[in-house]
């Protein structure tokens, strides 16, 4: 059980530090977020903390906070509470002690939605892509949505026009689960035109942030955002990307996280398409085509690795070439001798005559009196 | 000089050996041409030998077909010839002598067309596809065709419909050089209507092939003309491709052969992408959007490395984080303190005090009576 106090704190921690705070989260891992907060408060904290915390250490807000997050239908998930997502957010702890301070973990998550957030985040796809998105690009980023969605992941997105809307609406309408990763505060919806879609998202998934109420988006809390998308999901599909956009830099996130970097291929003389063909030519990720493709990048289900159709069977595909010679060189409206047909294949006698029964016993050559004919059964 | 009994030769193993003959290119090799013909006429050759001449050895037409082939206003040119594309071919001998019997190179070319053969080919790439290939494939592969010529490079291909022709075509509306391989003698022109297309090529590039005159097309001749595509491009471009294509033979053989091979990405909703999109993904083919990227695949300019533009640069492009925090607290129609920056950015007031002035030497803040203001200068 997590203490009003603990839940303080970790408000009071969120409001005072612009993520990623690096040494705070590092500093609230050894004292614990009461002690934490009591230190902060106090201003007595080590230098890189005092850094992260003396601008707003004076803001305390955290109960006004809680209430107001409470207002929006939301609640604090702190690392003390039992659906806090270790799992999924380990990729961020460990770049964050191999010394990448943007990949801090959040100190705590503020939570839209009834599910509870583990659960959510057990088996998780991150679709993300241009808001300048193209129809080829919403289209494939919603049946991807969908496609996920019904398999029974969840579909994690930044709730933005274009691919991530779409996205978010393909899980939707799969009635299946989907998080929006807000760069603002919980009881902001941005964009505004997707106020509705957010709302939609959160009675059936979750919206999360790890904004404040109150927080305006902004130009860095969006990259810095896009480090929970890229850890979140166990790959992350790009979907469009133009050759400078926000999606190059939660792949960048999710490649640099270890986490499975995938995107869609479209067409080349699409702008849209260009960052994802860059990260295809540079080698930093893989090629998905349809959503079985994803589930097999992303590995989690054996059983679901694709099988390539290929187009209808011929029934000379068995054949090894000396038989495909010997079957070309037969005609369907005349009838040659094996003399004749050993010279138009090239095939030496003894070896026509050895294919031309084996023809006639899968039915693709017929034997006739004058000699030998070509059978008309084929597809 | 060859000699007119070299050419006889010649012709006459063409002609009595359905390609590759992979025993009979190495019986030619450590005989020469006139020794292996006659012994070939005689009956009098090694097992492996007899096996792929033993068929035909008795029609002996190679003085017909040298008259056939200059009425088709083309030439037969020997492994002696000075002309020989010695050098392109050497992948196909290589890998014949690492034990690929399909890889064997031809005994020697039928050529229409005014161009050296050795010279056309000293720089070229292979531009292959489906023939039921979209609009969209018609455009790359002609832009390819177009891009490549007008580059200096020749640009091979199969003759087909669909990304064949197109790439032809663009290499022609460039004034370049192309060179159609066909899969039937020179005499004739496959697929019919193609035969002013195949006409033009030889006006003004290379129509070539190993067939004697009168030779048919035939389903395993164009799988085995293909290994000839595929080792004189330096690179081979799969521009479209079914899950189940010729071009994929071509790109298979290209692979083996050492052969850059690279494919067009389109859309993933396109069956007509799919070949090239497995490619991708298996990680056998590198990703071209571009004729500046084919060029820098195959290395063949240095100085031709492609330079990705990016699209317009901000004015707040080159500003770290803690820069961008505190510009993304400015506003543009009311001044703030610095104290108030501070507490909005969560940077450090001291730090503030640092940024807002360089804020202000590059143009991106205003210090006024009351406060500091976001400058209103911005693209």
């Amino acid at each position: 059980m997590v203490t009003d106090e603990q839940r303080l704190a970790c408000a009071y921690l969120l409001k005072v530090a612009e993520p990623p705070a690096y040494a705070l989260r590092r500093f609230v891992a050894e004292h614990g977020l009461i002690a934490a907060a009591e230190a902060v408060r106090a201003g007595e904290v080590p230098d890189a903390v005092s850094l992260e915390t003396s601008a707003r250490r004076h803001i305390d807000t955290a109960a006004e906070d809680l209430a107001a997050g409470e207002r929006a239908g939301a609640r604090l998930v702190t690392p003390e509470d039992e659906d806090w997502p270790a799992w999924p957010l380990l990729p961020l702890t460990n770049a964050a002690a191999r010394g990448l301070k943007w990949a801090s973990a959040p100190l705590g998550l503020w939570v839209r939605g009834s599910v509870p957030l583990d659960e959510a985040l057990q088996r998780a796809v991150s679709v993300v892509g241009a808001r300048a998105a193209t129809s080829y690009g919403e289209h494939v980023a919603a049946e991807m949505g969908y496609g996920l969605a019904s398999r029974g992941m969840s579909v994690v997105s930044g709730a933005a026009y274009g691919i991530d809307g779409a996205a978010h609406k393909g899980a939707l309408n799969a009635n299946g689960c989907t998080i929006a990763v807000l760069a603002c505060g919980i009881d902001k919806a941005y964009p505004a035109g997707h106020s509705l879609l957010i709302d939609r998202i959160a009675a059936q998934g979750l919206v999360i942030t790890e904004y404040p109420p109150g927080t305006p988006p902004g130009r860095h809390r969006f990259l810095v955002r896009n480090r929970i998308i890229a850890a979140l999901g166990i790959g992350t599909v790009v979907v469009e990307a133009g050759q400078r956009s926000g999606a190059r830099n939660t792949a960048a996130s999710a490649a640099a996280l270890g986490r499975v970097l995938m995107v869609v291929p479209g067409p080349v003389t699409s702008a849209m398409s260009m960052g994802c063909h860059d990260l295809l030519r540079d080698g930093l990720a893989t090629s998905v085509s349809s959503v079985a493709e994803v589930i097999e990048s992303v590995g989690l289900f054996g059983e679901d690795l694709v099988t390539r159709t290929g187009s209808t069977a011929r029934p000379t595909d068995g054949l090894d070439s000396e038989s495909l010679r010997v079957h070309e060189a037969l005609e369907l409206r005349a009838t040659h001798s094996a003399e004749r047909i050993a010279e138009v294949s090239g095939v030496p006698l003894p070896r026509v005559r050895a294919v031309l029964p084996a023809l006639e016993l899968t039915g693709l050559a017929d034997r006739c009196e004058s000699g030998w004919r070509r059978a008309s059964v084929e597809v």
